[in-house]
């Protein structure tokens, strides 16, 4: 019987371990770090011949040095005869550059998904792609896991569904705010950016109902945290009672930190697909882990049993 | 008629330079930084369909964000209908993991190499590999350089191959050794460095003749740069005159400056495969630069003639 092995590169350790604990094993025995110069070594310390094997990594900042990384163990892997190579990706940088908006871009999410592929990698597991579309980037089997069930879970808990509408920050992200609203039984409003002229300042329109309600804002990734904290504001001016914001990918790059503390959000409620630092720990910030979530499908895969019942039965 | 047209990446822009000027051209309008997270965002200003494009980048360190940079590029470029994407890689990052030497191993040299096809380079132009067996890692066609003639030039130019013995800091580089003793016209000499027992300081065992000569030290890499200095120091308590050492990539990584300033060598002589920071610009050490054999290199290609007389018509 092939065995089933977790292993765990340096991007995101605390959800590789929830996930393995999960899973009911322990992670892999492996040493993954550098050369004087800055290559990565990696050393797998047992051996996983003939096993089934998982690994677990966000391509997240450093992007570069975490999908390197990805790509080296697989290569190991595959060279040390792994039966399948099933990697796990919490959250999938380089996904926002997934067409050509200009002449001349690249498609680094297509060029990232061929090189994972090329390495050996035999299935994926991700969460909430930035766009769905990047599962069809891959040739090989990809179970893609949903973020916005958790993140109902805790609105629910904390009784903050009530009297609450689900607001998108724009409107290429009405259809997340729709499932969140399902879950929540809650009705949808909209932030409709628009520029009247070139040079002229954007106005915030809101369309939908917020007034005197709570709003909870949702979206698949917060980066610099422009959008998320202008909308909190209009959405107070607009005479909201309150404003939540939630997200599954807290990237919080640059001025992130500093705008959602002095935003008027209430909560940003985030999951652990992403390792935050010390410093990004701040009080408003919530993490939940989807570390259970990822290693009941695991456990699922592992039995070749579907993987959507996960989510239909939360909510049915 | 397609035209010629270079690009520089952020890894060694000095050298792209000095190629463009050898070729006659100027670099072609791009520019190459970050998103706010870190993400590579590379935009290439002018049209390129159509034409034959050569990239210039080393994957010296930082290699992974250099890697991702050539591949990201590379994918760019096929997009936007490139006829051909001819890379030029004067020094190959990863070349030192060419083989499984333990087990579950990976071969990080031949992933790049996939990598690198799979983006879609249609051609590679590299300076001395590590292991010539890098070749045959790339089904594309290969133009392979080599640095030896021109540190051969820079030692003649300054009368220091009378009386010169060549010598190989190890055993594994004598036939590098050999190549440049034969421009040189002098014999070699080998370390050969062996341990008596386990848990044994190494003996600096030196096999041919030293005692009163010039030894030029030479290799393909100096990294750290401990066993070019170890191996200098054993030259002088040999009774050599004096010893030089010569390299074409000097990575120069963690303690080699310090350890290069310290030694009894007099002068290390590398070329500028690799761009060395203002701090690594010590004195003992003089750079020559490869712009000119690249850009003859390029020249050629782009005619449809072969390179190899480059090293041919020099030293008959
Ligand atoms: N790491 C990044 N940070 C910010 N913007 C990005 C990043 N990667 C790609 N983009 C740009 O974001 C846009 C796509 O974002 P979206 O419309 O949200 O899918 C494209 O115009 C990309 O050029
Ligand atoms: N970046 C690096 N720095 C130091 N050693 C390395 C590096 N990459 C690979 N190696 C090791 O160097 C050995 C090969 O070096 P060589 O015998 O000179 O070809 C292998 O055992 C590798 O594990």
């Amino acid at each position: 019987d092939p065995k089933l092995k977790i292993f765990a590169l340096n991007s995101n350790k605390p959800l590789a371990e929830k996930i393995a604990e999960a899973v009911g094993v322990k992670l892999g025995k492996t040493s993954v770090d550098r050369f004087s110069d800055g290559e990565i070594r990696i050393n797998i310390e047992e051996s996983i011949r003939g096993d089934q094997v998982y690994i677990i990594q966000s391509t997240s900042a450093p992007v570069n040095d975490n999908l390197m990384e990805l790509l080296i163990m697989i290569d190991a892997l595959r060279r040390a005869s792994a039966q399948t190579i099933n990697v796990v990706i919490p959250y999938y940088g380089y996904a926002r550059q997934d067409r050509k908006a200009r002449s001349r871009e690249p498609i680094t999410a297509k060029l990232v998904a061929d090189m994972i592929e090329k390495a050996g990698a035999t299935r994926i597991i991700a969460l909430d792609l930035h766009a769905a579309q990047i599962q069809g980037f891959f040739d090989i089997p990809m179970d893609h896991l949903m973020g916005a069930p958790l993140l109902a879970d805790y609105f629910i808990e904390h009784q903050l569904d009530e009297d609450a509408v689900v607001v998108s920050p724009d409107h290429g992200g009405v259809t997340r705010a729709r499932k969140l609203a399902e879950f929540l039984k809650a009705p949808i409003a909209i932030i409709d950016k628009r520029r009247p002229r070139a040079n002229v300042a954007e106005v915030m329109n809101i369309i939908g109902e917020v007034k005197g309600k709570r709003c909870i804002m949702i979206d698949d990734m917060i980066d610099t945290a422009g959008t998320i904290t202008l909308g909190a504001q209009a959405l107070m001016d607009a005479g909201a009672k309150e404003v939540y914001a939630s997200c599954t990918h807290p990237v919080l790059s640059g001025p992130a930190i500093e705008r959602i503390a002095n935003s008027p959000i209430k909560q940003l409620i985030v999951t652990d697909s992403i390792n935050l630092p010390e410093e990004k720990k701040i009080d408003k910030i919530t993490q939940i882990s989807v570390g259970p979530l990822i290693g009941e499908a695991i456990r699922l895969i592992h039995e070749n049993k579907p993987v959507s019942p996960l989510f239909n039965n939360r909510f049915s």
